[in-house]
C-alpha cells in the first residue's frame, strides 16, 4: 500500500501564440505549507510528514516525518539554500546535525524543458467541487539521472504529485505525493535552526551519503 | 513512470450519530464513464484507456485500452455481470471471445468493512476550483486476497484511486486511478456487444486465467 496516497497554470498564463489549448508552464505560490508522502518502488522507503515551502528565501522545512513498516525518520529537516546548509534536527534528544548542501535550490515550477503530456480532471467537472484540473509534464532530471513526470494543478499550480525514474535502478521509481496545502507559512520559526543547533559543527557530507532533498529519504 | 497518473461523501451523507466529522461511507453515481489507467508494482501491467459503467443494469466497458512499453491490449472489454458473460472485443479483426464471468459485480462504493484513513486536499482549498477533497479508505479485498485502499471525492463520491496489496506477491501492488469522469453514459451501445460477437460460443475460462475485472489487464 505503500508510496501513493494521493495529485495551475492560469496564474501564469500568458497569451499563447500557439495552440491557447495548450497548458502553459507555471511556477507554484512562493510561499506554502502542507503534508507530503514520499515512497519508492521497492517499498524500502516510506515516509510521510509536512513540508513548509518559501522559494523567496529558498528554504524548505519538513517535519513530523512518520513511517510505515518498522522504518522511521522522525527527525526534522531544514533546509537553508542560500546558506548551502541543511540541518537534521532531533528534537528528542536535542540534537542537530549540519550538514553542507549538496545541491542548488529547485523551485516547484514547471522546468523549462518539461514537455506536456496531458490534462487530467480528478473526479468530475460536472458540478462544482466535485473535480479538480491537472496538468501532467515530463522530461528528464536536471543531472540527466532519469526522467519525472510531475503534475500541477491547472489553477495555483500547487505541485499534486512527482514521479522519478532514475537510470540506474536503486529503489526503483520514486513518487512524491502533495496534499493539504495552504497558501502561506503559520509559524516563519519552521525555518530558523533551534537554540541546541547552534553549536553543531558542519559536516562536508552525512557519512557519505549526499546531502540533499532526495538524500533525505533515504 | 509507470502506474499512476492520478483519485463524495455529501450525497450520501446522513445525520451522524458518531463524530460529524467522520466522512461517511458513499456510493457512486450510478452511471457515468471516464478514463483509467490500472498499473501493477512490478511494471509488467499497464494500460490506460476509456470506461463506461452502469451500476444499476450491472454492465461494465472497457475500451480503447492502450499501453506502455511493448505490452499491447488493444482489445475492449464488456462485462456483462447479470449475465455473468465477458466479452473481448478484437474490432480491428472483428472477432470476439465469450467468456464466463467468474466473480459477481462489485459497485464502486466505499465497502461496509472499510475503515476510513485519512482526508486529504489534493491542490489547495485557498481559492475556488483550486483543490479537491478526497476521502481515503482502507480494508481487507472480499475473497481475503489482500488489502486495499481506495479514494473517493468528498463530494460526489467519484473514484480517484484505488490500491491493491495482494497477500501473495504476484505483480505487486496494483494500482487504478479515475480521471475525466463525465456523469452519465453518451454511448448506450458501450454495453451491447458488436454483431460479429452473436457467433461466439461461450468459454468457460480464458486458458485457465480467471476471466474478471481484473484478470483483464494479466
Amino acid at each position: 500500500m505503500q508510496g501513493i496516497v494521493l495529485i495551475s497554470v492560469a496564474m501564469c498564463l500568458v497569451p499563447s501564440l500557439g495552440w491557447a489549448q495548450t497548458p502553459q508552464r507555471c511556477k507554484s505560490p512562493d510561499l506554502f505549507t502542507g503534508g507530503i508522502t514520499v515512497a519508492t518502488q521497492d517499498e524500502k522507503v516510506y515516509a510521510v510528514g509536512k513540508y513548509a515551502y518559501d522559494a523567496i528565501n529558498q528554504r524548505i522545512h519538513l517535519g513530523e516525518m512518520g513511517t510505515y513498516d518498522h522504518k522511521n525518520f522522525t527527525y526534522e529537516v531544514l533546509m537553508l539554500y542560500k546558506e548551502g546548509v541543511m540541518y537534521m534536527i532531533h528534537r528528542h534528544n536535542q540534537t542537530c546535525e549540519k550538514v553542507a548542501l549538496q545541491s542548488k535550490f529547485t523551485p516547484l515550477e514547471v522546468p523549462l524543458d518539461a514537455s506536456f503530456m496531458s490534462q487530467v480532471v480528478l473526479g468530475t467537472l460536472a458540478y462544482p467541487e466535485q473535480g479538480l484540473v491537472v496538468n501532467v509534464w515530463t522530461g528528464q532530471m536536471p543531472d540527466n539521472s532519469g526522467t519525472y513526470m510531475m503534475s500541477f494543478t491547472e489553477l495555483g499550480c500547487l505541485p499534486v504529485s512527482g514521479f522519478f525514474q532514475p537510470k540506474t535502478n536503486g529503489h526503483g521509481m520514486r513518487s512524491h505525493s502533495y496534499f493539504d496545502n495552504v497558501l502561506g507559512v503559520k509559524d516563519p520559526d519552521a525555518f530558523v535552526p533551534p537554540p541546541f543547533c547552534q553549536s553543531a559543527k558542519l559536516k562536508v557530507n552525512r557519512d557519505g551519503k549526499r546531502a540533499d532533498f532526495f538524500s533525505v529519504f533515504q
